[in-house]
C-alpha cells in the first residue's frame, strides 16, 4: 500500500500530549476565572450561515473566510466569536436575561498566509457583557479585574491594561475642527510600528502641521494616570469629550476599585483599536517586559452588538484572548511551565498475565483510597515495564510478581529515589 | 438597515446557557473519568488536507465530507476523529509512549440530510489505545469498563455492552464454508431493523436456506453469557473461530473483573459493526429501557490503526460516544437533569452607585470566604435587581442600601424562603 506522509495541514497548532495538557491547564484556568465571575458558556455552531458571516460587509477579514464547497455555497467558518454571539443574542433575545454576561472558547478559522505565528485555526477566549437597552459603564472595569485575575491565575500578574475612550478622541477631534478623524485614527494606531517621525509626516500629510503636533501632545501620555486625568481636565472639549473623559475616569477609578493597582493599568490616548465598531471604552493588554508581543488581550465597548439582526438595541463591552497565538509567543519566550500530560501517579505492574485479577483488586483498592492509580496490562520483562511507569512520569510503580501475590501484599517503588517498601492488600495506603 | 434574520444552518445543536450547563456537565464527567484511567487529551485541527481524510477512500462518509472552497481546495472538515488520530499517532511515533491512551471530544461534520436528530456538526467523544506492534486484548476490558464507569456518573449505570469478536463469525463463516461474508454481515447487521423474517429472506437468496438457518441458529444468543460461551465451545470451529472464543471469553471475564456486572453484558453474536475496519472485539451500549434509541457508545478492536500512514504496525481498540445525539436524545425522552447556568449563589446589589465601592469590598469579601458571589451594576429600581438575582437563581440577595451602608452592614434576603437578616462587613460567613 503507497504510503501518505501523515502532516496537517500549515498554520494550525497541534500539540503532543504534554504540552497540550499546558495549553489545557491554561484555558481551564481562564474559564474557571471566567464562571466565576457569574460569566456563562455558550458553544455557537463553528459553520455559520454567509448572510450572518458576511452580514457587516467589507473589510480584511471577509477576504478571509473559508467558504464551504457544498452544492448551495451558503455557509462558512465562522472568523471570530462575535458575530455568532450577535446572531445568538438576537436569535434567543427573549431567552437570556439580561446584562448577559457570556463566554466562548472556541476555535476561529481565518485563511491567513502561512508565515510563522500566524494561523489558520486558532482558540479565542472571549468574554462579553451584554445589555438589554442599557449597561452601565462599571462592567467595563469589571471586564479588565476578570481578565487581570485569569493572567495572575495563569501566572502572569504582571500586565499593564491601556485603556483609552472613542468618545474622548473624537470629541479632541471636533473641538480642534479635524471632521473625518478615520484616518487620523488609523494613523495613530500604527504609531508603535512606525515610529513617532513617520507618524508626524503622515498625520501633516492628513491635516496640517499644527493640527499634527496638537494631536502628538495629545495622545503623548507619558506621565501617571491621575496626572494624565488632571491634563485631560484642563483641556477645554466639547460635551463628547467631557462624556468620554468622565468615562475614563469611572472606569480607570473603578478597576483600580476592583483590584487592579494603578501600576497595572495605562491611560493610553494613543490606544485607538479598530476603527468603526468600538465607541467608547478600549482596551489594549501588554504582559510587562514583553510589550513586543504585541497586546495578549484587546477589546472595548460598542453602542450595538447586533444591529444587522434586530432592531433591539443592544449594549456591550468585551474582551478578547487570542489563546493559540499566546501560547505559541509564551512558548518562544521560554515562558510556559512544563507538564506531564499524565495524572497518574501510581501505575501498577503485575509481572505476568496470572497476576492480573490481583492487580485489579489493587488497582481498584487505591482509586477507593483517592489515590490516581493505573494499571499496565502488556506483556513483556520487568524493565519494560518499569521504563513504561518512569515515562508517563509516575511516581511510584506498585510491582505484583510471584511472592507480592501469595503474601497478599505489593512492592511499592518510589520512581525519584528508587526506594522500595511492602504494603499490605488491607492497608494499601502510605 | 436591513434586518437578517437571525438563525444557524440546519442541523447543528445550539442550546441555551442552562443546557448548556447540563451538556457541558455530562462532556466534563466523560473527560474527567478517561482522565482518571490515564487516558492523555489530543486536540487536532478541524481542518485536515484532503490525502489524510480521503485516504482510505470510498464509503459513504466520503460522500458527507464537507471540503473548504479555498483556491487550492485540498482541505475538508474532519468527518470523525479516528482519520485524525491516526494521522497524529504516525506522525508523531517517536514522540509518544505506547500503548498510547488517548481521548479527544471534538466536534465532527458530515454533509446530512436535513433530518431530525441528524447533525451536520456534533460532538464525538472518543478513547483508543493504540499499541506499537502489539497490544493485550485486557484493553478490550478495561475500556468497556472506562465506558461504564463513565456512563454511571452521568447518571445512566444501567446500561448494557453487547459484545462479539469478529474471528469468531469469520471463523464460523469459514467452518460452513461461506468464503466472503460481507454481504451476510451486512444483512446481519441490519436484523433488528429489518426484524428476523426479512433477515432469513435475505440469508437465503445469499447463502441457501441450510446456511442461514444454521447462521440465524449461531447468532441467536439469548441465554446467558456463561451458557453462550459453552455452546461456542461444542461448536468445532477452525483456529480463527477457536481465537476469537479464547479473545471475547477473555474480554467477558475481565470486563466482570474490572466492574462491569454481568447483568450489564451481553454477548451477542448479532453485533458486526461495520464491515472492514474492525477484526476482533465489537461493542455495542444501550440503555437499558431505552434500547430503542440505538446504540449510545460502539467501537472494537482494529489490527492496524494506520496503515495508510505509516508501515508500522499499530493495533488498538477504541469506543466512540456521539455525545450530540446522545444529548439530543435523552432530552426528548426527559432524561436529562436541569440545571441553571449560573453557578453564583450571592448576587451583591447596591441600591444605588453611591454604594457601589462599599459593595465591591463586600464582593471580594464573600469572594475570600469561598463564597461564590458576583455583583450587579445596573441602575433601576428595587424590583428590576432583585428579579435579576431572581432569574440567574442565586439564592441569596446581599441587599446594600443607605442603612446597611451606614452601618457597615449588609441585608441577606434567602431567595427561596423570602428570610432576611443582617450581616456586619467584619463578619459576613453565615
Amino acid at each position: 500500500m503507497d504510503i501518505i506522509k501523515p502532516s496537517t495541514i500549515a498554520g494550525v497548532m497541534e500539540l503532543l500530549p504534554d504540552n497540550q495538557a499546558v495549553f489545557d491547564r491554561m484555558k481551564n484556568t481562564i474559564e474557571d476565572t471566567f464562571k466565576d465571575y457569574g460569566f456563562l458558556a455558550i458553544d455557537t455552531p463553528v459553520i455559520e450561515k454567509n448572510e450572518i458571516l458576511f452580514a457587516k460587509g467589507g473589510g480584511e477579514t471577509e477576504k478571509q473566510i473559508f467558504e464551504i464547497a457544498s452544492d448551495s455555497k451558503d455557509m462558512s467558518l465562522r472568523f471570530d466569536l462575535t458575530v455568532p454571539l450577535a446572531r445568538y443574542v438576537s436569535e434567543h433575545l427573549s431567552d437570556l436575561n439580561f446584562p448577559f454576561k457570556r463566554y466562548q472558547i472556541g476555535k476561529v478559522y481565518r485563511g491567513e498566509r502561512n508565515q510563522k505565528g500566524r494561523y489558520k485555526e486558532f482558540y479565542q477566549a472571549d468574554i462579553d457583557i451584554i445589555g438589554n437597552n442599557s449597561l452601565s459603564i462599571y462592567n467595563d472595569a469589571l471586564l479588565a479585574r476578570v481578565i487581570f485575575e485569569a493572567f495572575t491565575r495563569i501566572n502572569f500578574p504582571n500586565i499593564t491594561f491601556h485603556i483609552n475612550n472613542r468618545k474622548l478622541l473624537n470629541g479632541f477631534f471636533n473641538s480642534i475642527d479635524i471632521e473625518d478623524s478615520t484616518e487620523v485614527l488609523r494613523t495613530i494606531d500604527k504609531k508603535d510600528k512606525i515610529g513617532l517621525d513617520k507618524t508626524r509626516d503622515l498625520l501633516i500629510d492628513l491635516i496640517g502641521e499644527k493640527k499634527a503636533d496638537k494631536t502628538l501632545e495629545f495622545i503623548n501620555s507619558s506621565e501617571d494616570n491621575e496626572k494624565v486625568l488632571e491634563n485631560l481636565a484642563a483641556f477645554a472639549g466639547n460635551d463628547l469629550y467631557l462624556e468620554g473623559l468622565e468615562e475614563l475616569k469611572t472606569v480607570y477609578e473603578y478597576m483600580v476599585k476592583f483590584g487592579v493597582a494603578d501600576k497595572n493599568i495605562k491611560i493610553d490616548l494613543a490606544i485607538t483599536r479598530g476603527l468603526d465598531y468600538y465607541t467608547s471604552t478600549v482596551y489594549e493588554t501588554f504582559i510587562d517586559g514583553y510589550e513586543s508581543i504585541g497586546s495578549v488581550c484587546s477589546g472595548g465597548r460598542y453602542e450595538n452588538l447586533a444591529s444587522n439582526f434586530t432592531k433591539q438595541n443592544l449594549p456591550g463591552v468585551g474582551m478578547s484572548i487570542g489563546l493559540t497565538r499566546l501560547f505559541y509567543q509564551l512558548q518562544e519566550l521560554g515562558l510556559v511551565e512544563e507538564e506531564k500530560s499524565s495524572k497518574i501517579d501510581l501505575l501498577i505492574l503485575p509481572m505476568d498475565k496470572e497476576f492480573n485479577f490481583y492487580a485489579i483488586d489493587v488497582l481498584y483498592k487505591l482509586k477507593d483510597l483517592g489515590k490516581k492509580a493505573d494499571i499496565y496490562l502488556e506483556t513483556g520483562k520487568f524493565k519494560k515495564k518499569i521504563n513504561f511507569a518512569d515515562k508517563i512520569n509516575a511516581k511510584y510503580a506498585v510491582i505484583i510478581g510471584e511472592e507480592e501475590a501469595s503474601k497478599n501484599e505489593v512492592s511499592i517503588k518510589n520512581m525519584e529515589t528508587g526506594e522500595q517498601f511492602n504494603k499490605s492488600l488491607e492497608n494499601l495506603d502510605f
